[in-house]
């Protein structure tokens, strides 16, 4: 079954907002098997609502809207509804009761405006919102169905929960669709496509494959469609094993597991603990740590070493380490990691160390050039990173790198 | 000037990502008076791009488009454009060689795949993406504009600022605007509003006010339109001089500033470095610190403090303290504070213990509860401050919390 999802209001058009409804239902609703193929927003005038439907209906038997229901003026969705279906506004006795009960509770008379929620179209079905005034409403059109909701998420969700996901399952029995999702790092978009060229084009029709990149890391995703779900998810391991097979090592997880996540599993696992250097990536790696709940069981710590007396006074790096090869090197980076297993007590360390940009690049150690080291109780490793121009992007492809670094040891050791 | 924005690829119509990009688009083209109509997502099918774009033109008279650019086989857009416009696709030298130099710098040679980004259809007008492989393209057609560009949102927002945005102001000489944006933290967004009232009131009606808020910040951004850009700019200037009467300590900063980059101003008008210890707040304020480029001048460094051994051992922090009060109270983080100046020789410092969540909360120390020090050379200050229980949102808005309470020390002494 295909569904578009048409967001109606100003806030969102004038990027006041971030729409994150239309993730959450895209999510949902693929879970049961119906297809998104368009998301549209718009604002809430009558005659881009009526072609968005107009539009929409060529394309989807399904449509979603959210919002434009409120009590204020600019809320006019239900209006270009009962216009659209040819069908009156009446007053919805089960929703007046439960407005007036709602603004009784809080000791309050209800206005015209209020009273005025629970006006719906003579010819849909009542959707009852428990969290909010404005009702859900549902519509049947020539084969086509129309749900509408309100946009504030948490009334969304719940009517989406409890009353439109138990009817659209009930629709639309048959197909079904199964996503799997690998991670992976280390291995660039264009030479990973590359490398996975044969794998990809054996897959079967049915199997769809995207390469979703974000710095220093690429998200594989497979979707398989069909009518019987346990082949399609046979098929799909079987895939995933052969992917398996050709990077064995740029797999870091699946789904949305974050590195940090892998590697905290495998230190708890090996009940290690783990801390870090920062230089160049200046705090970042512990945040990403640290945004992890429950990751004291693993992290004892960071020392964000920017300046070299942080270096030498708190990580113990001899300064004439520093003088003779500079603080982004191979000898210094490895200090620091030494350094910060030695003051923490730790088991595991990374050190980072690099030229972030924009400024401070030489010709012997250009912007983006980081070296990063990694030590464990069997041994310390260190690698030197070659990357571009852009801060935050260096950074984020560090922390990135170093991470996956101390994955690799941990794996291997 | 109506334009439509529309964005391509599964990403967005499976749920997996949440089209933040529409939204930062939105925003920008506001400012310069452009109005978004429709944000339309639709997946990589070439049929379902055409009629996008058909559907489009109709409402718009420009059409930003971004994905689908990749080097990979499920990024189409390239090849669709070229049949839209019936242009074929030619290698574009400026690219090649951009491209080539990328992948040279890290010692790599470029695949086929890597050499089709330097495909463009012939008609268009390149726009270069300084942070990626694949470049922006400019099209026009009977009165209307076309422009694509990569998903990957860094490489969005610097074709944006640098081609897109100059190219449209171009196009788009006329009516005037002027916006003014003032950074305000500590007073929640509903209590500046009841604040601003009266303020707000007495606007001209040619001023528009609008509150963007983000965890514990609230920007006030006023708009004024007209033809006088002269009258405009004084009008806007009397304005925020009577907003900075009412709200004299709340307001950090003006424009783009963020808080650290105010905090490094006075920091290096004073001469003076800071260093930072974090618990609660894991790295994220020395993160937001080093994101900014000659952070060196005015930073020194941080402990991520998260266990109590790092707190003892590094910081200094005496153990009976944390036995006595707990490691989340007043008297172990303005130990911190103190401790992690000794060690770095900073003259200011900050430093944050707290119950970030989801567990680890008890009655007399709920989760959400955060103890910020702040240190400088004449005294050291303590807050504690209530969050609520979202893990994410409590570092942030700990770590706002934290660098206002530097920034107002600085200020007043």
């Amino acid at each position: 079954m295909n569904a578009e999802i048409i967001t109606i209001g100003d806030e969102i058009l004038i990027g006041q907002i971030v729409d994150t409804n239309s993730a959450w239902m895209a999510s949902e609703l693929n879970q049961i098997g119906v297809k998104i193929i368009q998301i549209t927003s718009i604002s809430d005038n009558p005659e881009h609502l009526t072609d968005a439907l107009n539009d929409a209906r060529k394309r989807a038997e399904l449509i979603l809207m959210t919002g434009g229901l409120g009590p204020t003026k600019d809320d006019r969705t239900k209006k270009v509804l009962s216009q659209y279906f040819n069908s009156p506004l009446v007053i919805n006795e089960a929703t007046l009761q439960q407005v007036t009960g709602f603004f009784e509770r809080r000791g309050m008379k209800i206005t015209t405006l209020n009273h005025d929620q629970a006006l719906v179209p003579e010819c849909c079905t009542v959707l009852k919102n428990k969290l909010g005034t404005a009702p859900g409403m549902w519509f049947e059109d020539n084969g086509v169905y129309f749900v509408s909701m309100p946009g504030v998420p948490f009334e969304m969700k719940n009517l989406m929960i409890e009353e439109v996901i138990p009817r659209i399952k009930e629709l639309h029995k048959g197909t079904g669709i199964i996503h799997r999702t690998v991670q992976t790092t280390g291995i660039p978009e264009s030479f990973l496509a590359q490398k996975l060229e044969s794998w990809e084009d054996a897959l079967p029709h049915f199997i769809h494959l995207a390469y979703l990149p974000s710095p220093g890391m690429v998200r594989l995703r497979l979707s398989a469609f069909g009518n019987d779900l346990e082949t399609l998810e046979k098929e799909v391991d079987q895939q995933v094993e052969r992917l398996e097979a050709i990077i064995p090592d740029a797999i870091f997880g699946y789904g949305n597991q974050s590195l940090p996540e892998v590697i905290g599993k495998m230190l708890s696992h090996k009940k290690s603990m783990v801390s870090i250097a920062e230089s160049c990536t200046g705090g970042l790696i512990s945040h990403q740590i640290t945004s992890l709940p429950g990751c004291s069981e693993w992290f004892k710590g960071s020392v964000v070493a920017y300046s070299n007396e942080v270096k030498q006074q708190v990580l113990g790096v001899d300064s004439s380490l520093i003088e003779k090869h500079g603080a982004v090197s191979e000898e210094v980076v490895k200090a620091m990691a030494l350094g910060v297993r030695r003051i923490t007590g730790s088991e595991y360390s990374i050190a980072t160390s690099g030229v972030a940009g924009p400024g401070g690049g030489t010709a012997e150690k250009p912007v983006g050039m980081v070296w990063i080291a990694v030590s464990g109780p069997k041994t310390t490793e260190t690698s030197v990173q070659y990357f571009a121009s852009d801060r935050e992007r260096n950074i984020l492809r560090a922390s990135t790198a170093a991470l996956d670094m101390l994955r690799l040891m941990l794996k291997n050791n």
